[in-house]
């Protein structure tokens, strides 16, 4: 399949691709809902008349609003029947776009233009910790590395509340936070210093689930002040009987702007293990539901190039989206349009496979070389970390752009 | 301050409260803004046009939208004008509203034919612990009686991320809810029956916080699955090194559809306690902001009258709501309006002032009796729980009328 528009081979948006995401032109703040192809966007609020299929014609307006939201509470069979309108307007055969040199003129923007924004207003945020590698890691550095991993983690995909506030886009930078801790009796008011433990990782996320679909994955990665015995707030706030940390890992969930759906993510190919012990049977399923999705994280000092300091893949998850679902809503808990579920971050067995900063220096005890004869234990003020992710079809590539977010110095002056 | 709609003397809506809510009228399912005066809803979407005040001249679109959430981000000089234009367009001796008979018409609803929804769309819901009686009867029950309360407990108000989509409006039934449990040895799913502890707890909520003002006061219920050590997915969850329970204690959050102002609320009369240990400068001040209200907790069983079984006060925190804000922002948290803050449940020293079904009854080993000649140890199917607060004026009273919710059967059968 071919589309009139120009794609380099390695461009991140064939037009197998096809994410979604907001975004807004120049000198207009509309915010509209738009598709990746190639280096352009196809605007499509003005191509919303040319929805005319069974469930959309009806449904036009929801082209027009400024985020994803009533697209998304639409349903799959409303996905796939736009992603088919949206794929034979585009292509190289079909004249009703490519003819229309007014129609062009108006829908398609290059997107060095664009200003792009969140996809969708996310109404709650749950992060999973369903990596098994990446738990077996944190259980041997903060617990006990003869039994790293506790039982019940093999029972339940675990997952805990972020905060929707803390999802921002892509480039948002993010100033160094600051808590509580307690270094030698008294507590103090400190921030963490950049030898102390600011870590990024790398997870995916679904975007939107419904009707048992899970539809949408975007890339987000944490910024996160990773504690454990290094007494920030997090180990002060998780002491039980507190049902959890209110602080520590939700500083930013950067979100890279376009959402892919799973109709564009190459079908998958990974059978899901069959876990030891069996999970309950409102947790079993039998298609196979990990995808082969490529992600890296790169580490770039300030004014530097910087330097890929992990590979990892999504198929690396224990549990899969599948299962976090089920278990998010066996109690009865409600879930809406928009709402994002993070995979937790993702880590291969191989230490070039970690997906966290905190795992990469194990806790701080290892150097890291992330280029430009910079090495980093944490990060650093002035450091960007940068995400990438993208699965290999056959001669293309379904690409998740890149989602980045650089460390400024804490807004708190405390010392 | 007398009004020209007759109040009753026992009403929660004098002309001093002046609650906002958001209302629908019979036939018509546009949300509107109203506030409750006596047993009348004014409807401020027909009223706009005469807020004519230095700052609400130019905004009065915030009185038409569906949300408060417009409103609530104006701050609270704004919100001061607002009640200021609104009671004098109430009051006795200003014929504006008073001689429009047209305009009465337009504008006033009775209460008893409005739908009521909720206020203002939530972006994050944080859940506080900050009542030291409440604090102290968990850790006794849970943990070790004679060092009930941890030592971080003193240094930081704890809290933890609730689920917006789990606030709903008062009347919504909860059914009750399932999850993984561990009777013996292997994990089973089964649902949280009636010997098992399915609690109601009394709490109040700031609806919105901006510009270090904490003006709005909402109630709150929560009837949730308590766990503790009684093996449900909740201790299964927060098991470290995860970050929190995902499920347990966010099955349902009623609030109650009208919103008071603090400047509504009987000015603070009880000065913070000094505490001890002193907190660490950023959770300092010195202005007293604990409050008197007064709150009960009701159970009616199914077809019965039932009995109020609590009688506790707001003025029981040990973290006012100014340092619970500081504390969630301190990080460099971002807050948005209408987002909702929990105090957490409240509880007396007096066990007739225990804010929760679950030290009432301490962990199910004592009945309580609840009217109509049953007896409970915790909550059963069709029971409703119903609490109420007020603030008692000077020949009026400040009140937040009645949150209810109704314990249904699980919906799903596992056994």
């Amino acid at each position: 399949m071919k589309s009139f528009i120009e794609v380099s081979p390695d461009s991140d948006f064939p037009i197998q691709n096809l994410p979604y995401g907001v975004f807004s032109k120049p000198g207009d703040e509309t915010r509209r809902i738009g598709v990746a192809i190639g280096d352009q966007v196809l605007d499509l609020s003005a191509i919303r008349h040319l929805f005319t299929g069974p469930i959309l014609s009806s449904q036009q307006d929801v082209f027009a609003k400024p985020s994803l939201n009533a697209l998304m509470a639409l349903g799959r069979p409303a996905w796939t029947e736009a992603r088919e309108t949206i794929q034979k307007l585009l292509s190289a055969d079909e004249p009703t776009l490519r003819d229309n040199q007014e129609l062009r003129a108006a829908a398609l923007v290059p997107q060095a233009d664009v200003t792009m924004h969140l996809p969708a207003e996310v109404g709650d945020y749950t992060d999973f910790y369903s990596s098994r590698e990446h738990a077996s890691n944190l259980g041997s550095m903060f617990r006990d590395p003869s039994n790293p991993l506790l039982p019940n983690w093999l029972h339940i995909p675990v997952g805990y509340h972020g905060r929707a506030s803390s999802v921002v886009i892509s480039g948002t930078p993010l100033h160094r936070p600051c808590g509580q801790t307690r270094p030698n009796n008294g507590p103090v008011l400190a921030c963490c210093h950049n030898r102390c433990a600011l870590t990024g990782s790398v997870e995916c996320g679904q975007g939107n689930v419904l009707q048992g679909m899970l539809v949408w994955l975007a890339m987000t990665s944490h910024v996160a002040l990773e504690s454990g015995r290094l007494s920030t707030t997090l180990c002060r706030e998780k002491v039980p009987p507190s049902h959890g940390a209110l602080h520590g890992v939700y500083c930013h969930s950067h979100r890279h702007p376009a959402l892919s759906t799973l109709d564009a993510v190459v079908p998958p190919s990974v059978v899901v293990v069959a876990s030891e012990p069996a999970p309950l049977p409102y947790l079993k399923h039998d298609d196979p539901y990990s995808f082969d999705i490529k992600l890296s994280v790169k580490i770039v000092p300030e004014g530097g190039s910087g330097k890929v300091v992990a590979n990892t893949n999504f198929k690396h998850m224990y549990w899969t989206m599948k299962q976090q679902l089920a278990h998010h809503t066996i109690t009865g808990c409600n879930v809406r349009p928009g709402d994002l579920m993070g995979s937790g971050t993702i880590s291969g067995t191989d230490p070039s496979a970690y997906g966290s900063m905190i795992e990469l220096s194990w806790k701080g005890t290892k150097e890291l070389d992330v280029g430009d004869g910079e090495k980093r234990k944490f990060l650093k003020d002035g450091d960007t970390v940068v995400l990438a992710g993208h699965c290999q079809g056959d001669g293309y590539r379904v690409g998740f752009g890149q989602c980045s977010g650089k460390v400024l110095p804490a807004r708190v002056r405390v010392d």
